[in-house]
């Protein structure tokens, strides 16, 4: 498995005309910064991109660890089995219409079934965007993305679809870090329980989100999950719920789906932590790859709107999470700052409007709430904008952060867009998870004390 | 209650001192166009942000429609009292420190109470951001906000908290119009009820969406929702569902948040249609702005990603949707222009990545999927980014829009959060309603088929 994250050697097989697919991923390559050996392989090309091409894969002279392969999908078959016999470990098959695509299909990835047994070479996909490595700059993904801006990190995402890929999804906006992504595609050898397995022991990755339309094998999946939860959280994204939706998937990856139900309970039993839409795929990780887990599950809330505090407080009862009242010291601290606005949730709406030194004032609250003894985490609701701007939300969490030890979300809402994504892009940077709704914030911190609870237990 | 919204003469007490929240309610305003006159009463002040002021509200020597109170709980009581008796309607009551803050504050704010019933005054507050009327620039907001930006459309907003307002909100950045916007605060006086009869007779509303804590009266809510329903679309946020959250809510507006089963049950039985989550309160009721009803709750479902349509036809399934097969004739054509990949829903993908002219090929899938016998709404999820850059996005969206008269939904996400933000904004201009998750614009076609449904019967 470790050919299709850590290739040394990389060989590409598509079309390499200006703008095509194949020069598409030797660029991301070169823009991630990646340091092994490019091999384009073609027909009709002695030098693509500045790089020696080679007709076929016996021609290169060096051994190759991973092939990328992207033509048209009758030649795969050939391609991959004269890749196995050359000693090549791993595939990633980025073409379609496979299995996904009726029977004539089916029958050409079946065929590379069958190299996989009789070569011994890894296949990932057919249909897929592959591999990202922001460690080594390693990327199978043939679609130009901004990757300069990629931030190498410790959350991995595993999906079955290219929306999850990094030419769709705004990652280079974001401040927080990603170690591996992979989309699995029609998963003919290479499947979750693969990636699950492999990923339990990167020690570059401390957390796994995992996308899945349905599971090979059951068994192996609940057993490889299991002992992969012992090390490290595994959220997942489970889709096609519906009758209509495991239609939609049959046609598009060629798994059948399940009765959810039983993937529900399954995953229950084993301690994985269920995510229920593309923004808490992306967004729940956040908590476990930036902050320690919570010793308990009892929540301080914070915001600077009761209403806020109210919703917030609805989220976290279903998440799991108890709401204390706050010791007698707390109380007490706190009600110097705000008076009358004092419990949990705490509204510091009117320090913000009021206060002599608002961002003293706030740093207080914050670092007396964060003390409390009856307090395992706290969900941070701020506003940014004209009362509050970048620079002074920037200086009060620099001032919090050093005196704060238990984990901590981050909800930032404000007038102006650009300037709630820009803080949250610089607070994510100094291991601050921020979202984009209180809900997510509150429901991340449910995730990590229900890990927590799991590894007490 | 016109004199809440649509007062000619208005009247502030507040603190004029640079920068203080009596300038700032002024400036809003100014900068929101209102054409009405204003009136700052200080005993301190002559003239504020050049315009006179007077000593008390008996010194201005005009018929006041409404007063924006902004002063010292203690002196708000004698203030209103003495506005009541020289003829002013209604007056909102920002300040705080009422029944939310304790036992004095209740005393105070029941001496307003008795004052509305001695006088006739209307007051809605104490404790709110009160009104914001785009067609007319009433604001009563004392936070600066950029509100030039601010479009009339045809929404309304109504909430028991401050997060809901102008300043914290990104509604400049967005490219839907409000109608009226108002923060009912502890609801003294005007409450829930008396909005909602205002807003079904409101011309300028096609839509209202409230955030409720508590209700104060159930027969009389029940009442007017019901017949406010017969006309428009009545969309609810209830937060303070949870035994925490209902002490919340009791500390931040002092009122009891009662049994949430309950609620549900009232909500179903009257029609109206319950969201989950502040992103719900903003984004669903856009549909309703911008679309027509649809005739059905029969959906069709395009987008770029196999994945996305199977997780989009999940919640379609939970939202009441059905998701049909497409008639023959529309298999057959769009069969032509992504084979094997024109099932509902419908991945649109191969197209965007090899047709010679995608533009073309996308606009005759999306007009051959909205005319299809079998189809009442779709929900489309596209990507903007290098492949289909925003002027791409937009001459696709001009050419379909003429040929399309069922309504839909745009989930837009691409790699770069500025140009997704700036494409959904012009969109919006144009009557697309966009939004940042799959699943919410799937929930909002399922909102408007629910609706639909109850009109029909």
């Amino acid at each position: 498995m470790d050919a299709f994250f850590c290739p040394n050697r990389v060989a590409i097989f598509g079309s390499f005309k200006e703008f095509a697919l194949g020069c598409g991923v030797i660029q991301n390559m070169l823009d991630l910064g990646y340091k092994g050996r490019i091999y384009p392989v073609s027909q009709s090309h002695e030098r693509v991109m500045e790089l020696d091409a080679f007709p076929t894969i016996s021609d290169v002279q060096d051994k190759v660890d991973l092939a990328i392969v992207i033509t048209p999908s009758a030649t795969v078959p050939h391609i991959v089995e004269q890749c196995g016999q050359n000693g090549v470990k791993a595939a990633v098959v980025v073409s379609e219409h496979f299995a996904e695509a009726g029977k004539e299909g089916a029958r050409l990835q079946q065929q590379i079934v069958d190299i996989t047994i009789g070569t011994g070479i890894r296949v990932m996909g057919p249909n897929t965007i592959g591999v990202l490595n922001t460690h080594n700059g390693l990327v199978s993904n043939p679609y130009l993305f901004d990757s300069h801006n990629l931030r190498k990190g410790s959350i991995a995402y595993s999906s079955q679809t290219g929306i999850a890929a990094a030419q769709c999804q705004p990652l280079a906006d974001r401040g927080y870090g990603i170690s591996k992504m992979c989309d699995i595609g029609n998963k003919c050898d290479v499947d979750e329980v693969d990636i699950i397995n492999y990923l339990a022991d990167d020690s570059q990755t401390k957390v796994i989100t995992m996308h899945l339309e349905d599971v090979k094998d059951g068994r192996r999946f609940l057993t490889a999950a299991k002992n992969l939860i012992t090390k490290k959280p595994l959220l997942i994204l489970k889709t096609g719920r519906s009758e209509a939706a495991s239609k939609a998937s049959a046609s598009h990856t060629g798994s059948l789906t399940g009765n959810d139900v039983v993937y529900d309970a399954a995953f229950k039993q084993i301690g994985a932590i269920r995510v229920d839409s593309w923004q808490e795929f992306w967004d729940i990780p956040k908590v476990f790859a930036a902050q320690p887990l919570p010793k308990g599950n009892r929540i301080g809330i914070i915001s600077y709107s009761g209403g806020a505090g109210v919703a917030a407080a609805d989220t976290a009862a279903k998440a799991g999470l108890t709401i204390p009242v706050f010791s007698d010291s707390t109380l007490e601290k706190v009600s110097r700052l705000s008076p009358r606005k004092a419990g949990n949730p705490i509204d510091l709406g009117p320090i913000l409007s009021s206060a002599y030194d608002p961002i003293s004032a706030q740093e207080k609250a914050l670092v007396d709430v964060f003390n409390d003894v009856n307090i395992d985490c706290v969900a941070i609701g701020m506003y940014v904008g004209r009362l509050a701007p970048k620079d002074y939300m920037i200086e009060l969490f620099d001032r919090v952060i050093p005196h704060v030890s238990k984990p901590f979300t981050l909800w930032l809402y404000g007038p102006t867009l650009a300037e709630t994504q820009e803080l949250a892009r610089i607070l994510e940077g100094r291991n601050v998870p921020t979202y984009t709704e209180f809900e997510t914030a509150v429901k991340a911190l449910g995730a990590a004390a229900q890990y927590q609870a799991l590894r007490n237990y």
